[in-house]
C-alpha cells in the first residue's frame, strides 16, 4: 500500500452566487479556467460546507475547519492568530490583538486608517515598544504590518482575552474604553486602557506624526484595538494526521492558523496576498515543497479581495491567475503520487461583498478516487459529483484516506 | 399503516476503488450482477459512510455502526465480540481475547499460525482448560476455532481489558510480555502472563505436538494473545428499535457483534464464511427466518477475503455468488411486506488489500421508497441516487421508517 502525499489548494472566496452582470452565472461558470476544469475532470467532485450548511464564516474559522478541526471547539479569537501570522514572537498564554493606526481628535475617530499611512510605522512601533510601561509583569509587544495594520501581544500573569474592542468600527464615533467581559478580565482591561493611553501620548509627540501634519497628512496618533484571541487548544496537525505539513500563504491570518496547528510556514519571493502576487512563484514552491513534506497547503488570497471590492472583472482576472497557478502544479506533479484537492474557504458573493454561508465546490484528484463525470469546476457542476455534500472538517479525513494513510478504527 | 419487516444484506468489503486490471472500473462496475441491479432498480440508492467520511474501519466497528449504534461510544475492543461469536459462554464482565496457536522457539516467533494447524486443536484446548491454574478466583476459558485461531475469556474479580498484546504481530520477533495500560490492569497483566506461561508448558509436552514434530510439522507450542475487549455498553437492538431480530452470518466477529446487541444467531448448514460458503442455503434460511422475525441481518463474507488477497477474479466470482444469494431472496420475498437493504460494511480496495475509508453503495427497496432512476448497483451509479450520502448509523432509522415502525419525536 503506497502512501501518498497531499496537496490542498484553497482559493480564498472563490465561490460565488449568480451574478447579474454575468447573466446569472457565477464567475467560475462565466470564465474559462482550463486547469480548474482539469482537476474536476480527473477527480471526484462535490460541494463543501466549510463548517455547516448556511453558516457564514471568517477566514480563520474556515481554515481551522478545513484543516480538520472543530472550529466551534478550538477557535479562541482572531488576534492571536494574526499576531502569530505576522511573525510576532508569540508564546502560549499570550493574548493577541489586531491593531489599526488611526487618527483621533478629541476622542473621536476621524480616520480608522490614519490616512492609509505607508511610511514610518516601524519607527512608531519602536517608540511604543520602548516607551510604554505597564503595571505588574505585563509586557506589550506591538508590530506594524502593511499600511495601517498591526498586531499586539500582551504577555504576563493574570491576563484574559475576555475584553471588548477599543475600536468603535466606524468614523465620527468616540473611541471606546476597553471593558472586561468577565470578572477575570478586569486587570487586562485596565492594562489595555493604560497601553492605549500611553501609546497615544507617544504617538502624538512623535516626529513621524509631526512631519505628517506638516505635509497635511492625517497623523497616526491612536491605536484602535480589536479581536482579542489566544492560542486555539488543539493537538497539532502532525499529531492528528501524522503528516509533516507546510503552508504557502501570504495572508497573516491564514499563516497564523497554519502556524497554530504546527504547519511550517514557507517563504516565497513575490508572494504578497495582493492582486500583484506572483502565482507562478507560489506554484513552483508548492511543487518543490512536495518533495520535502507529506502535505502542503497552498493558499491564494486576491480572489476574495476582489469579491469584497465587488469588482467582477478583477475577480475573473484573479481566478485566471489562480488557474495559472494550478496549471503549473498539474504540469509538474504526478497525481499517482499526490492527492490534490482544489476548493475555496468560503463563498464571497460579488454582489454581497461579504463572506456568506453557501457551500463551495470541491474537487479531489488522485489515483485512488472514483473519478466522476463532472468536467467543469464550478458551484453547480460540482454539485452533481460523486462526493456529494461534505463538511469542511471531513475533508482532511477524506484526503487522508485517499493518501492511504488512514488508520483503521476497530479490527 | 402496515408494519413491515426488514432485511439488511451486507456483502463484506464489496465496495472498491477503480481497479487498473479492470480498466479503471470497480468490480461491481465491471461484472454482471443482475440481482444487485434489480435491488437498485426497484429501490432508492445512495452512498453510505459506514462511520464518517474518510474513516477506515474494522468489521466490528462498521457493523456496530450500521446496526444503528455510535461505534465511538460503545466499542470496547474485538476480543469479547470474537469470543461471543465463537460460542464461548461469555458473561457480562468477562474479558475476551483473540488467540493464535503459534510456533515459538527460544522466545522467538517462528510461525504465527503453527504451520496452519488443522487437527488436534480441540485436544490442545481441553488440556489447557483443565491444566492451567490461575490465582485468586480467575478462570480462563479457551476455545479453538478454525485453523490456528481461537478465543479466550478471563473471568473473575479485579480484571480489566486495558492490557497490551503478547502477539508481536510479526515473525522472527520475540513474544511480548503482557503489560498493563492502566493501574487497574496490573493484576490482569500478571494473570495473563501466567496463563501464557502455563499453557506453553502444557502445549509443548502435549502428544498432539509430539506427533506434529515427528511428522516434520511445526508444533502449536504457544498461544499469541491480542485484541482484548469487553462487552459494548449498549441497549439491545430490541429495546432500541422494538424489533425481534436475527442474524445469519458465519464470521465469528460479525456473529459476536450481532449477539452483543441481542440479535439471535441462526445456524445454516454449509455456511462457512469462506470461499466455499453455501450462498443458497443462506438465502433459503433468510427467506424462512423472515416469517418468524421482524428483522434479519444476513452477512456474506468471502468478497472481503478476496479483496484482502488482492485477487480480482476471485472477488468477481464471490460477488457473483452473493448476487445469486440476493437473487434467490428477491424471488421469494415480497417487497410489499419487506424493506430490503443491500450494502457493504466498508470498502476493501483490491489494490490496497485493506479496509479503506471510501463510502459504500447502498440500495433500499420496498413499497414505501421513492424509487429513483439508478438501475445499476455500484459505487458511481448509486452516488447519483435519491438517498444522497448517508452515515452508517442512520441506516437503521431510515429502514425503520420505511418499515412504518418509527415513533414520532414530538407531537
Amino acid at each position: 500500500m503506497m502512501k501518498k502525499k497531499g496537496l490542498l489548494i484553497i482559493i480564498d472566496g472563490m465561490a460565488d452566487r449568480p451574478v447579474k452582470a454575468l447573466g446569472g452565472k457565477t464567475p467560475l461558470e462565466h470564465g474559462v479556467f482550463p486547469s480548474f476544469n482539469e482537476v474536476a475532470r480527473r477527480g471526484i467532485n462535490g460541494l463543501m460546507d466549510p463548517i455547516a450548511p448556511g453558516i457564514a464564516i471568517g477566514s480563520d474559522t474556515s481554515h481551522i475547519s478545513i484543516l480538520g478541526y472543530d472550529a466551534y471547539k478550538v477557535y479562541r479569537g482572531r488576534g492571536y492568530l494574526e499576531a502569530l501570522g505576522e511573525g510576532l514572537p508569540v508564546k502560549e498564554g499570550d493574548i493577541g490583538f489586531r491593531v489599526n493606526f488611526a487618527t483621533v481628535k478629541d476622542g473621536v475617530v476621524i480616520d480608522r486608517r490614519a490616512g492609509r499611512i505607508q511610511e514610518g510605522q516601524a519607527a512608531l512601533a519602536q517608540a511604543i515598544n520602548t516607551g510604554v510601561k505597564l503595571p505588574s509583569d505585563v509586557q506589550a509587544i506591538f508590530k506594524e504590518s502593511t499600511g495601517h495594520r498591526g498586531a499586539l501581544i500582551l504577555r504576563g500573569s493574570g491576563l484574559s482575552e475576555k475584553v471588548t474592542d477599543s475600536d468603535p468600527h466606524a468614523v465620527n464615533e468616540r473611541v471606546r474604553e476597553v471593558k472586561p467581559l468577565a470578572k477575570e478580565a478586569e486587570f487586562t482591561a485596565y492594562v489595555l486602557n493604560e497601553f492605549i493611553r500611553q501609546s497615544a501620548e507617544i504617538l502624538s509627540k512623535h516626529e513621524v506624526n509631526k512631519e505628517r501634519v506638516r505635509k497635511g497628512l492625517l497623523p497616526a496618533n491612536y491605536l484602535l484595538i480589536r479581536g482579542p484571541g489566544v492560542k486555539p487548544e488543539v493537538e497539532s496537525f502532525k499529531q492528528k494526521f501524522g503528516l509533516n505539513g507546510a503552508c504557502i500563504a501570504a495572508t497573516a491570518l491564514v499563516r497564523g492558523v497554519a502556524a497554530s496547528l504546527g504547519l511550517e510556514l514557507l517563504k516565497v519571493e513575490g508572494m504578497t496576498g495582493e492582486y500583484n502576487t506572483n502565482e507562478l512563484a507560489k506554484a513552483r514552491e508548492t511543487v518543490k515543497a512536495l518533495e520535502k513534506y507529506d502535505f502542503i497547503f497552498t493558499h491564494f488570497k486576491p480572489t476574495d479581495a476582489a469579491s469584497h471590492d465587488g469588482n467582477v472583472n478583477l475577480k475573473l482576472e484573479m481566478l485566471a491567475k489562480a488557474d495559472r497557478m494550478v496549471g503549473y502544479i498539474l504540469a509538474n506533479v504526478d497525481l499517482d503520487e499526490v492527492v490534490l484537492c482544489l476548493t475555496a474557504d468560503h463563498t464571497t458573493p460579488l454582489e454581497v461583498r461579504e463572506h456568506m454561508g453557501d457551500p463551495v465546490p470541491v474537487a479531489i484528484a488522485g489515483e485512488a478516487v472514483r473519478v466522476d463525470d463532472v468536467n467543469k469546476f464550478n458551484e453547480r457542476s460540482c454539485a452533481k459529483g460523486g462526493l456529494g455534500r461534505i463538511r469542511g472538517n471531513e475533508l482532511m479525513n477524506i484526503m487522508h484516506n485517499y493518501m492511504n494513510r488512514m488508520e483503521k478504527f476497530g479490527a
